[in-house]
């Protein structure tokens, strides 16, 4: 693994054994694009990060430093994903943080994931649900054991990904991925206040398809005219099968698709290259 | 910190980087009081961990093994505190679990907590709420952002504990002990079978106090006889104060704290040390 751990602003080898990331999953991460050595959406990743660490009362490391290590990872090869993994320092045994405790930082280089065999996903409604809790809905917090249980529910199903509810039935969102509906010529995608991800990917397209949030049932997506899953490292993924219902390409979804290929290098590569398939 | 750290059943220096513990909070702990050399309670730690791997299909090391380790590091000091860390192994980036890895293993000493300046507990009402999740409820995880919110509003609050209620304003239970209230002469404990989590000292005194599993609210707690907190590294902790109200002593609490005693040689030198001040 390509990595890079900090303590503060001074390298360090390896997680301390007290880690309260290890211990209790206190930290946040970004999980961002790499298209011709850069990050194209960084600064929202920065500030959703800043908003995390402001909602823990955790200490975020110096953004230049962290600036400096992104650059020197996403370097070299075109393309690819970076995550950024930022936790409370401080240690010690028991819940109670340090206050000011400098945090213990991550960085690491990754490959972008193999699209699945079907350009289209099919996709699980999973038995777990996402449990109501406003001080952490929004924010990628690494408490994400709903997500792990979720994910294996997919697998057994033989399905890519899975689409979760809250505790009142309501849709929330796929274990790493926005959903957007089209219902009526318009697309609407769930609100994340209670539950859920804020995603870059979903902040960038609801100006971009003049989206709106709006609670969903089950029955609501079902019958939606077309479906499709959003994140910052696959861009717009649309959706085959869900439950009963099947969709075809729609021509919506490809002209998502093409605006956002206007906002963000990466996924107009990732269109060129599905059509020279 | 002394720790030894296992995948599977080999030793290995540090965590790995892409330790799924530190990603997503994939892992379960016990802390366990150690007396005179060993961890008298160590059979229901092992079964809660059980139980837990089951929820959470992770892979437990040789228990074996780990009662070899236990003993190792229990050994010494007359008593202390061993934490066991299990989390999923198999790395990677993305939720999905690799099924049938092998676990990473932690095992830390730690020394037994400083009693709170006071002999009973001044506790808070804390505004964090703990979101409801059967699916996670009653074992023992690492995705406890919850409990370090919560006992950072402890903590302004210059409060030696926090309780916390679920979504629906039940009482849940203090940050990292149970609560057992007296009403009517009986003692009275909170169920965890929609969060919240089945402590082992919970256990223990469920069947010793004939006591029972009742949902409460703020207000039957605040008007509750005597209120005491516990947990398997300080058994029976009294609560002083909690909200608008205060407790003197209370001849049940000394009571259960007696028997708690006969069954545990820990509780019985802490009850000694009391009485020697």
């Amino acid at each position: 693994l390509n990595a890079r751990l900090f303590h503060g602003a001074e390298p360090i080898a390896t997680w301390p054994s007290d880690a309260r990331a290890a211990a209790y999953g206190d930290g946040l991460f970004e999980t961002m694009r790499v298209q011709d050595g850069s990050v194209p959406w960084w600064d929202a990743h920065w500030d959703r990060l800043a908003r995390g660490a402001q909602r823990l009362r955790l200490s975020l490391p110096a953004r230049a430093q962290v600036e400096d290590e992104v650059a020197a990872l996403a370097g070299g090869d075109s393309d690819g994903v970076l995550k950024l993994l930022v936790s409370r320092g401080g240690g010690g045994r028991g819940y109670a943080p340090l206050r000011g405790a400098e945090s213990i930082w991550m960085l690491s280089r990754h490959a972008l994931p193999q699209r699945p065999p079907a350009a289209a996903l099919r996709v699980h409604w999973c038995e777990t649900r996402w449990a109501t809790q406003p001080l952490l809905a929004g924010i990628k917090h690494c408490n994400r054991l709903e997500q792990v249980l979720a994910r294996a529910e997919c697998m057994d199903a033989g399905m890519d990904e899975g689409l979760m509810c809250d505790g009142d039935e309501a849709v929330v969102g796929a274990t790493s991925a926005n959903l957007f509906v089209s219902i009526d010529g318009r697309w609407l995608t769930p609100p994340v206040d209670r539950c859920g991800i804020a995603g870059i990917c979903r902040s960038k397209l609801l100006p971009l398809l003049d989206a709106v949030e709006s609670r969903l049932s089950v029955a609501q997506v079902e019958a939606s005219a077309a479906v499709f899953l959003c994140n910052a490292v696959r861009g717009i993924l649309p959706v085959a099968r869900l439950g009963g219902r099947a969709w075809p390409s729609h021509a919506a979804v490809d002209d998502a698709r093409q605006r956002l290929a206007r906002i963000h290098p990466g996924f107009a590569h990732d269109i060129q290259s599905t059509e020279r398939l």
